[in-house]
């Protein structure tokens, strides 16, 4: 099970690509909201819980000054998974990437890029999949999947 | 009573010259360390207690991703100061200054230069001044004496 | 009473949200337009007489180049809080945030988000909350009101 | 088993971190040098084989236009852990940063922050602790170690 | 004859004017998709034979973490174009025009401006150019023709 | 005469140069300290005052959130200069840069680069020189000045 | 007399602003193209024969990787105002910015803010206005009407 | 033959490294000191004439506002290659990077990594090597040396 929590409703068009890509490679998942500004109880508990209830990762996404991925991985054992989302009034994004990749050592966040949920997903289940021979098998057909596309893609191309 | 706090004792340098200032305005203050990232536990009872132990306000610095200003804001209603401090890794300090700039619309943090500590201590004393006019008084002369200095060093450039 | 002023009638779509939860949390405010680069006098009288008219805060939205925050801070004793404002032909905002943030050791201001207005508000609340215990109490409220929201969404997005 | 690989000697410095992070937490680890630019075969054979061999994860630090985890993210379906290193003639880290983190959907790099490869070993360990509870409780030992740090550090600041 | 490759399907609107502007200047090219991450052994395949196919340049443009360039640079012994493409999500093309730039000693990529695939083309015509004097000689009709339409907008200018 | 001003004694390394330059193209200047933020009735005054006593143009220096050139454009019809100073504590030289560059329509600063001082004394110059035959005899001589190190550099280098 | 120069009809809406301002400061201008990579010869001309033809002042307006302002100043002992033109590909302005700011020394370009071509010929108007009266009481003049339109702005704000 | 030129003699220390590669891999090459603003006409001269004296490219080394390679290229109908460098005063290299890269369409600069002499006179090699077996072959060689240092650090390493 990846748990997905994000900072505000308004990251959900962009989070929902975690779940969505999740679903496709065959990993379970929950999703809900959790800030860390506004309900810092609520962060604490499913930070300190989350392991606890068979969560496998964590992927936390956030704008601005995005503190969420950062203080669910210092409650948490478990690898959590830090999407910067570009929110109204952000500054190009450069916020929510810099609060989220720059980590003090001891308490990493695995970071991916400007609103980058799907391959916060892919990576989660890469994660489950480092232990797991099914999930594993997914992976590597959904990479498959890609070089078809683009092979696809190529032969339109050079049709023309 | 001002509380200062730091996310590491590294933070020290800087951010003694908060201390310093407020003594030099006549301001009570607390120091201590509190990670945000390695004592979560710890801030959440610094934030959620202080305004009942009779601070006025709180100095957080950090740098890095740096989240102990923002969370101490949403863990206490009182006015918090952020210091963007440069630590050894930093990308030009762009990250501690986004970290803490950037909160989203509810929790604001007041932030001041990077490195700028001395500037938080006197932001405090203002504070604390806006409702005691002994305190406005030492912030007024202070700046008397900033004025001062300026015009030697005017008197000595022209008498060159 | 708190102070608000902005260099340019275009700023006041965004200051308007600092006036506007200054009433939500019960803190009267006056609001006007003074330009440090176009009404230097006007900026200068109202910075040297501010403390005296029963202002406890100012906050300045501006620019660019944006000087009437730090002008103002360098003219009164009062907190000063300054707003950065995302302006046509700014550089994606970071000419207004360095202009206001980086001030020099003796002169702070107390700088919010980009277009951070809000949040200049609820600020200029918790530095006249911090010695009063009504409007402390607003504040306070305030928080649980965000709270509220935001386990509304997060039990709207479970139901899903 | 961990594989760490960087893309010049040079980043040995560095790198060393993410090795020795892992011997502390109880996880093995092989290190070696592949070049993306310099020996592309060897980055591809490497990619390619590395997950048939009992590796679980794979931390790959690289500095400028940094190709090597990006690349080997492409060839294996092992999560691959990114550290950008912060090499001569960089421009301030940007270029690795950038490089790493900015990887198209499909393709993820789980990045931490610019020289943090000790992360980069917290992070592999956390993968490897996300199915097996002694290297789990190693990770919630290490934690525990952290805070007691810091609580030595705050008593003797307040001690002081 | 000139290679012409993309990432993606969606950089062909930019990269198309490569293609039309070695049209104009008299060079042969052929054109098609090579994806670094979703087909890496594609771009092997291009980058390790190119040369013996009779290519005399490759031009490869790509979008954030822009690694086709680069790879193919390693891949062949042929002077490689990067054009930097601001694709969705990109970091404002700072993420696409870093990981093509900064290459590190010994494999170089000539990279041009963002979105710049006009003048790669034409770098390219140069390049033939340099050892073909007719091709030469199309290059020097085309600047010419440049400074006609300048000294056609001045001459209507100054008319008004 | 040409009036130096700068907001700091620490800024004088660095203007001495404009002072310099001034000297060996023969046009007379002054020199002093005025700080906008802590002198802000001095800046007035200076500014107020400095066409009426024969200054021909301002020459202005300063770090971080630099308002002095600015400000003193605001309240003089002179053109003013602008230098921005690289100060302790800048992030990189851009708090400068962007704090004097970006100035609203209606108030002009004619800004030279980071720590450009000497290019803000020949700019002084070329200004009273373009009413002042002898002044731009000099101006012509410097940059045949300029063009013979080149040349003789060129020559050294060829020769070796 | 002032000269308006820019590299590309495109630039023309930017800069058309600089001749509107000098003609409402009462300062005669010529206006027309001239581009430093489409046509040097043209640009070398103009650069070394504007002083004897009566030119007071050169305004030279480009964008992206803008040569023009800085090789008319190498070519020119008259003042020259820089307008960095945000170009359609520009990298956010920056390119145009730091290509015009950064002169070596020797060589000043007087720079305005991106896209501000109204303020260079304001800039160009106080040139003239320091060694000519009229003008320079235009300039008071102007500036008097900016604070009028400020205070009358500020009046409705109030009277709201 | 190529011919190197730079704009300071300060930038030899960078571009030597553009000869010593060069003189490796058996392409003969020509150096010198040409400044875009301090000797426009030897520029011009220069620009126009190297390809009708047997040059096959032409490598230009600038800094700050760096206006040499396009210039150049903007003269010469030859394939240009620009070499930013970090010279004193630099805003951390995005000057000269930004200057030399951003060219507009029809005048193309095939631009190397900051400092990245040693880059530009491999690309100078494989410009010639892409119509001349002999330094084609010496490329190959080259990649060659490159691959076995690799293998030789790789295999001191894993000997550890």
């Amino acid at each position: 099970m990846i748990g997905i929590i994000m900072g505000s409703k308004s990251d959900l068009p962009v989070m929902q690509e975690a779940a969505d890509v999740l679903k496709e490679l065959g990993v379970p998942y929950e999703i809900t909201i959790v800030s860390a500004h506004r309900t810092p109880e609520r962060m604490y508990e499913y930070g300190k819980s989350a392991h606890t209830r068979g969560i496998k990762a964590i992927i936390a996404g956030a704008g601005g000054a995005a503190h969420l991925p950062g203080m669910v991985a210092s409650l948490s054992p478990l690898p959590v998974i830090g999407v910067p989302v570009k929110s109204r009034n952000s500054i190009d994004g450069w916020d929510s990437v810099l609060s989220i990749l720059q980590m003090p050592g001891g308490v990493p966040v695995a970071t991916v890029a400007l609103d980058g949920a799907k391959n916060a997903g892919i990576l989660a289940a890469q994660i489950v999949g480092s232990s797991d021979e099914a999930i594993m098998q997914n992976i590597i057909n959904y990479k498959e999947g890609l070089k078809t596309k683009v092979l696809k893609s190529a032969a339109d191309l050079e049709g023309k």
